[in-house]
């Protein structure tokens, strides 16, 4: 099985960052991977005014960090906008340490705080549900991560149901903070409750 | 000019933490500069329970930071021992990151609190007093570092100098929760004020 979805129809923090940029007159200096560096092309990065961070992997060494840390030690109003803020992810070969953490200690090393765009950002919730044209309780956000996909979607008043696949753990069904609307087993299963729904 | 001081007159952080590794059992994963990896000689660092982090320059590789993250979050009291929590130092190429910086990165991806040995942790300058067999108001501490140095010493008990030289800025003398004893133009300057003042 497999899902038809367009390119137009898919909300992913790279592009909205693009926007982001171009509304402020911003020139970044990209800490990111390599696999994404396509996607901002069309951005003018000399002279940067701004730092721009994402999940980097091996890009994450010393030397990069220093340069990211010394561009924004540089400039009278620093910018460090960053692509979520996620703690670490799962891979094969075990967790590994994601953007959030990297942010971290730029913002420590600056004194400053990053802007954040992508989940929980409520503003990317927002623009995704503008981009759909549709009222956030008309929503309903499927994710597997407790706090990101079903907190960060619930604040804006969207209802969420957390999938028990990919990030999921048993102890999320007690999480001190957010409590999904609901949890199923499959994305499969999330679109048969949501067909029943719509057919009573 | 120099001085003759023997290594028995110094308080270093290293030499604290294996102290601290020794009392509590502790075998370190060591995120550290090869520089002073030979201070932990004689610390067992089999089967890690604890990490411990110092400035490692170029050894912060993205894949050394996800080595330290991993034996951490398989811990299920997780420690993490900090030598310091500088934000940055100054080399002759630029600005460049300090352990403190990757302590944060480390302290959000691991949702945990690090233990700091070394300035401005008050057990530091404490165990320095009890090494010397002085009282905090018979000693003066004379540093470049208007919070870590200075506040630190103030905050138990000590005066404190701060010398205009190394990271001295000169908004330093303006700083919003700091306020030195006294300000000397070098550690020269120092030492008159001190034999001045002893033989009033």
């Amino acid at each position: 099985m497999g899902f038809d979805i367009s390119e137009g129809e898919v909300t992913a923090p790279a592009p909205a960052t693009c926007l982001i940029l171009k509304e402020r007159g911003l020139r970044p200096h990209l800490l990111i991977h390599d696999g994404i560096r396509s996607e901002f092309a069309q951005i003018d990065t000399s002279n940067p005014n701004c730092v721009v961070i994402a999940d980097a992997g091996e890009s994450f060494s010393y030397q990069n960090m220093n340069k990211a840390f010394q561009v924004l030690m540089e400039l009278d109003n620093p910018v460090l906008i960053s692509l979520g803020k996620g703690r670490y992810y799962k891979e094969t070969s075990g967790l590994m340490l994601d953007v959030g953490a990297y942010t971290k200690a730029l913002e420590y090393a600056c004194g400053i705080k990053a802007e954040v765009v992508g989940k929980p950002a409520p503003g990317y919730f927002q623009s995704a549900l503008q981009e759909m044209g549709v009222e956030s309780h008309e929503a309903i956000m499927i994710g597997d991560d407790i706090v990101g996909d079903v907190g960060g979607a619930q604040r804006c008043g969207m209802r969420a149901l957390q999938v028990r696949t990919g990030k999921f753990r048993p102890s999320d069904e007690h999480h001190p903070e957010v409590k999904a609307d609901g949890y199923v087993d499959n994305l499969a299963e999330a679109v048969d409750l949501l067909l029943q729904y719509a057919h009573q």
